[in-house]
């Protein structure tokens, strides 16, 4: 079994992704294609950064991650393959995989430019369909990462993107901002659960002030049911970051709340 | 083969659903993961109950099926296992499986407790990837169901839930209300064929007034077409529910229908 | 392995889409099934012409493409099977098939009229399910199209739709519309770059006006990055067709376009 998982920015209005798979069958027929999403906000960088970061770890190893996010489609970016941590990323390199290529030793990089592996017609402008989706499909088949370009040598030779982090304020504040906004409407942060642990001595997330827009919250909740229904409350998310919610409501439509917006975490001593 | 079906309210706009298949395909490889729709409206219990008791059957014998809407993930809320008519159903026990459980024999039923078949880390807010997708992959391969928890003795042991039945009212009037309304604006009540055929005797279809705002249409039609383009119509819908529907258009646009409303059915000897 | 394309209008909002493919696995389980789009406007014959059109050559041979989009639904409008070009299309016999059948030699076609090879009870109002999904089911198994029903003698006993072509008006002037607009607001129009080439001489692309609402592009881009960002082109787009783009933008809400608005074309030689 090969598995692939797609993220991009294409919606399913289209049948941009269906074409996608379709090329992938017709080189890999055992392919196993997963959607992880195709609503990125489009050209959303960001966004599609955080998703692979919090996604890829519950696929298997071998698994294949092909992420077109990609507004510079025809231009002169390239298209990288990055193997790590069993697992293997094929982005463009505008930047997408920034948070993934610190995290460990890459085994293998490589800049992809042999067209033997693309589709025969290239266009200007879906090389989802063109590039991304046949080389994706060859890679799960196990080629030689080295057939598909010139091996970079160095992680620096990979474009970065500026991804807002959060950052000490002062003595006892801690500044990050709303990163992406779920179905739910829980307002997800750029604070994972380390940092706010750095942050706040441990043992005192319950003095914690979550300052936005002009709210507040008090302390950060075990899960969503510790506050009452309709009420709001912040608590670590499932992909580990802390998040701004509201039980079986939308703290997105309670607050208002938009992506970009700041949360400032302030330590109080007098809750 | 094993299928796994999944209904839940996460959407797709975010990538939990590709988390889930990410976990069971970790587990079984071979699993066929179908979507029955992730578009249940945020934390809407009928509306999963309704879709999952007129689904199950189209699928083979042997599908699991994993139902997560749960808006008390992460409280005291249970998880379940239910084995009957050739399927296994796997859901937070808050009476999601109200409409399926009285329709058959039980033949196994488990409340899910032991962590074993979790992933190693369950978060407090995303039990649809920590526990449903490893325990639901699980028992595609096959598992004893008793491994999992201890055995529930009797059916009166599952939350049940007070869905809408339709009720009558005086000696003429059948009153049900609108479950939930399709993509094209058809307009589902609560009303099944069965239940129709019990109220109007047989033949009388023809006679009934179906009375809902400030509308009404006459007589049961038996497809879209037997009204004129644009013209509304009741017809029997193809999940066996009765269904306020306009040819070529939407009901719900073309009478400002909204879910819960409710739908009165007279029996007319004018007509 | 077998592939089965699914293209319908149902959306994935309710659970159609599942129940298709429910079906589908209780006949052949070893059918991969791939979604073109499910989102098709609700019963737009022409957007559903064009994708079907120009998604087909994407999937290996032998690819079984079944097409709901079926405002007939439940009258007498037929269901046809035609292969040609080495796959198979079954869809209804609405003028969906328009673009492709004038392609190709045709090799065999089909009226499905065989109960044999449906659901065993058939509802009225959902032939995705009870007609389409078990019929494309057993010809994904490589039955032998004429047990389905009776053979077509002549592709004129297929129903025609009549879809928009661009023509020639005037001397300089060829007159096209948008057909449809993708998620990111590219509008696609119903000129293809052979009609093109064929209007300008080969080599004036540059000269060319494209002149729609109140608005005008001079000549027609290789990609999107041709155009500053924000800032609008005309390119041949990825399906073959030239669409109204903005780079890393909206072009259907920078100029207001919608669906069907004409689009004009002038030879100008002052470019």
């Amino acid at each position: 079994m090969s598995i692939i998982t797609l993220l991009t920015d294409f919606g399913l209005k289209d049948a941009y992704v269906g074409l996608m798979k379709g090329v992938m069958l017709s080189i890999n027929p055992s392919a196993v294609i997963i959607d992880l999403t195709h609503h990125v906000a489009p050209h959303d960088l960001t966004q599609a950064a955080f998703i692979i970061n919090s996604s890829y770890r519950y696929f298997p190893a071998g698994t294949v991650h092909v992420i077109v996010v990609d507004p510079g489609v025809g231009s002169r970016r390239s298209i990288v393959v990055v193997r790590m941590m069993g697992h293997t990323f094929l982005a463009p390199d505008n930047g997408i995989l920034t948070l993934l290529i610190d995290k460990a030793d890459i085994d293998a990089m490589v800049r992809v430019e042999n067209s033997d592996y693309f589709l025969e017609s290239v266009s200007q402008t879906f090389h989802g369909r063109d590039i991304f989706a046949p080389v994706g499909a060859h890679i799960s088949l196990g080629i030689d990462l080295n057939v598909l370009g010139m091996p970079i040598a160095n992680k620096n030779g990979l474009v970065r993107m500026n991804i807002p982090k959060p950052y000490v304020s002062g003595q006892n504040e801690l500044v990050g901002s709303v990163i992406t906004i779920d179905r739910f409407g829980n307002c997800i942060t750029n604070i994972d659960s380390e940092c706010l642990e750095r942050f706040c001595r441990a043992g005192a997330l319950k003095k914690l002030q979550i300052v936005f827009r002009q709210s507040k919250i008090d302390g950060v909740s075990k899960n969503y049911e510790s506050a009452g229904p309709q009420s709001p409350l912040a608590v670590i998310g499932s992909s580990g970051y802390l998040e701004i919610a509201v039980n079986c409501g939308s703290a997105r439509r309670y607050f208002g709340i938009e992506k970009g917006d700041s949360v400032r975490l302030i330590i109080s001593d007098q809750l």
